[in-house]
């Protein structure tokens, strides 16, 4: 029965990924797991869903504001993962206690946000990351800045730009202002935003020190290699932002070692729309896409949620970003289908059933015609489903 | 801060893959990935949840029993796919209908089903499948059932037996026996359950013709080779089951010339616990599990849910069903965890960073020490994180 009331749709913010992009999909995430592994990370996959109080356990704001819940049958709230690292996080302390510090752990997995607008942004995505968890100190943040340059080589990708910042440069600077809190979180706002304007307007007449207003006024526009660091050192006086500095400079100079220096711009006023994040902090910007395809950042305080205080630093890629960057790119390179299409004449599918199998054996893909058709109907076929090479069994 | 009140757990009938077996379901998963493509299917990837008046367009009692359902911010009922073959059947009829037919399509994606009773049965597990759309007749069921046979080696298993049915069969006793449909729903329960005596009780007092009553009596015993098709040719009637014994004839013929048909066994009492199946039912068994580890089967009047009528035949695996069956049977090929562990003493870590750089360009696994210790300890490190070789820079 042919139904013709009824149009089915995807629900709203999700896709189908159909076989083109599928293969790119598999393929990029291949080129990825095989990197992780050579990092020595390991896979974990978690539940698609949590208990919801894990996932706010973890980052409390992102849980409330963006998990599709639900109910299991005994009426407790499950979540839909917004993001893998609380999941992980809890994997680790729940699952993984007994392993030697430090865990390197990778996923490739789907997270999903329920979004407050309807403009246009995915509620399922696919992300790819690596959580470093049991490390504080320069190298851990340096090996996962790396191995997120690493991956978006892997991928393909050529022309990106890893922007590195502190938590604690902003929150010595924010500490120093001494702003009351709804000041505060309105600064926040418009640094998350880049929003110089209001920014400039928020501070004008906040009463601060005329030093420390110019620093957080100019935030958005700290880029720069190490002079810029240097530069800042010589404004900043309290020690908690000098001490961020620091850490930003050592984590650069391991990045030298690992020749990744000319993928790496500092840019100071960096906040990460997830407040868990307590030391370096970084996004990477690629050309023709106006968000981030990948970021992460250290987070040494959500183990502490689950019961075992650890350091921790991580980072996430965007997989559909990925592959929309290397479209935008051209730097696609899915070719053409390469295989075979064997058709075969009335009572001759015995012998087609021998031709296909004998292509496989040999590593070939070959796709079997389910009818007789003689060999000009054949031809064409395996031209309409894009094949490079046909048989016609006779 | 440690929280002590609060002991994070997974969801009822969900679980967390730790690495051993991440890195197992990963390979497997690459595995049939590969085989599905060598045979000319394509790869689809659909949202992890749908609306639900679609999953319940495709397969009613299904998702009416079994679905996680929840809302979106406009209030529209969603719901987690409870399995592939729904949302396949809809991105062929919405999306790929300019494609030539058949279409040969393939998914590696985990599917959630809300159990009613909590005996310890997965609300989450993983599937790989094949949906064959648009082609009706024994070269496509065959086709089907040479792929299972197919992902089943290629997974590592030897020792598994295809059971074929036929719904068609079943359904033109039924009709036969012109039952009443509360009784005629109770015996396709006792059919399902393979529940004889009950099965048994159920017919005594029916007032069926002896012979169709015998016949269906003894369902779940009708299992064999050719020989058993034969036999059981000359007891039926009807036309329906007649012209289904000679599907599975075909069937069985074609899958001689795919060479494994030491691997099929007719099954005439298979009743599958979808309703949509119309015609070639199989489930695949091996040793040390109780339930299929794979199954699927015709359903040729999904798509008219979704405004296009067609054909299909296809199947479902279940991959930790399959890992669990490889473990049981000692097959599991899982071995050392091969690779480089790089430690440094003080102020060494330029060149052991250079040494990991090194090892991972000629393709090997390399991890690296964080902080700096002495070769002793190093050496312990190594050991105590499953490396088999450790390097030491001073």
């Amino acid at each position: 029965m042919v139904r013709q009331d009824f149009i089915p749709q995807v629900p709203y913010g999700t896709k189908d990924i159909l076989p083109a992009d599928a293969a790119r999909k598999r393929r990029v995430e291949n080129e990825l797991a095989r990197l992780f592994l050579a990092w020595g990370y390991q896979e974990v996959v978690t539940p698609t869903f949590e208990y919801y109080e894990t996932l706010k356990a973890g980052a409390p704001d992102e849980a409330e504001d963006s998990a599709f819940r639900f109910f299991d049958r005994s009426g407790r709230m499950l979540a839909l993962r917004p993001d893998m690292t609380t999941p992980i996080a809890r994997v680790a302390v729940m699952r993984l206690k007994e392993q030697p510090l430090p865990l390197r752990i990778f996923y490739l997995a789907n997270v999903f946000r329920q979004e407050e607008s309807q403009a246009g942004r995915q509620c399922e995505f696919y992300q790819a990351g690596v959580e470093l968890l049991g490390a504080d100190g320069a190298a851990a943040d340096a090996e996962v800045v790396a191995v997120a340059v690493e991956s978006l080589l892997a991928a393909g990708l050529t022309d990106f730009q890893v922007c590195l910042g502190q938590v604690d440069f902003i929150g010595g600077i924010m500490a120093e202002a001494a702003l009351e809190p709804v000041l505060a979180h309105k600064v926040k706002r418009a640094l998350l935003e880049r929003n110089l304007v209001g920014l400039g307007e928020l501070l004008e007449h906040a009463g601060i020190d005329k030093s420390v207003r110019e620093l957080l006024q100019q935030l958005p526009l700290l880029h720069g290699k190490m002079d810029l660091l240097q530069n800042v050192r010589s404004r900043v006086k309290n020690k908690i932002s000098q001490a961020a500095l620091d850490n930003l400079a050592e984590i650069y100079r391991l990045l030298e070692q690992y020749g990744m220096d000319r993928y790496v711009t500092f840019d100071l006023g960096i906040i990460r729309d997830f407040d868990y994040y307590t030391g370096m902090v970084f996004e990477t910007y690629t050309s023709g896409l106006g968000y981030p395809i990948c970021g992460g950042g250290r987070y040494d305080r959500m183990a502490g949620a689950f019961g075992r205080e650890q350091p921790a630093t991580g980072f996430a890629l965007g997989i559909e970003r990925v592959l929309l960057a290397l479209e935008r790119q051209g730097l696609d390179t899915a070719g053409k289908k390469s295989g075979n299409y064997v058709g075969w004449a009335e009572k001759k599918l015995p012998e087609a059933i021998a031709k296909v199998k004998q292509l496989r054996i040999a590593g070939e893909i070959a796709e079997l015609a389910l009818q007789p058709k003689d060999r000009a109907a054949t031809e064409e076929d395996a031209v309409l489903r894009g094949w490079s090479r046909c048989y016609y069994i006779d």
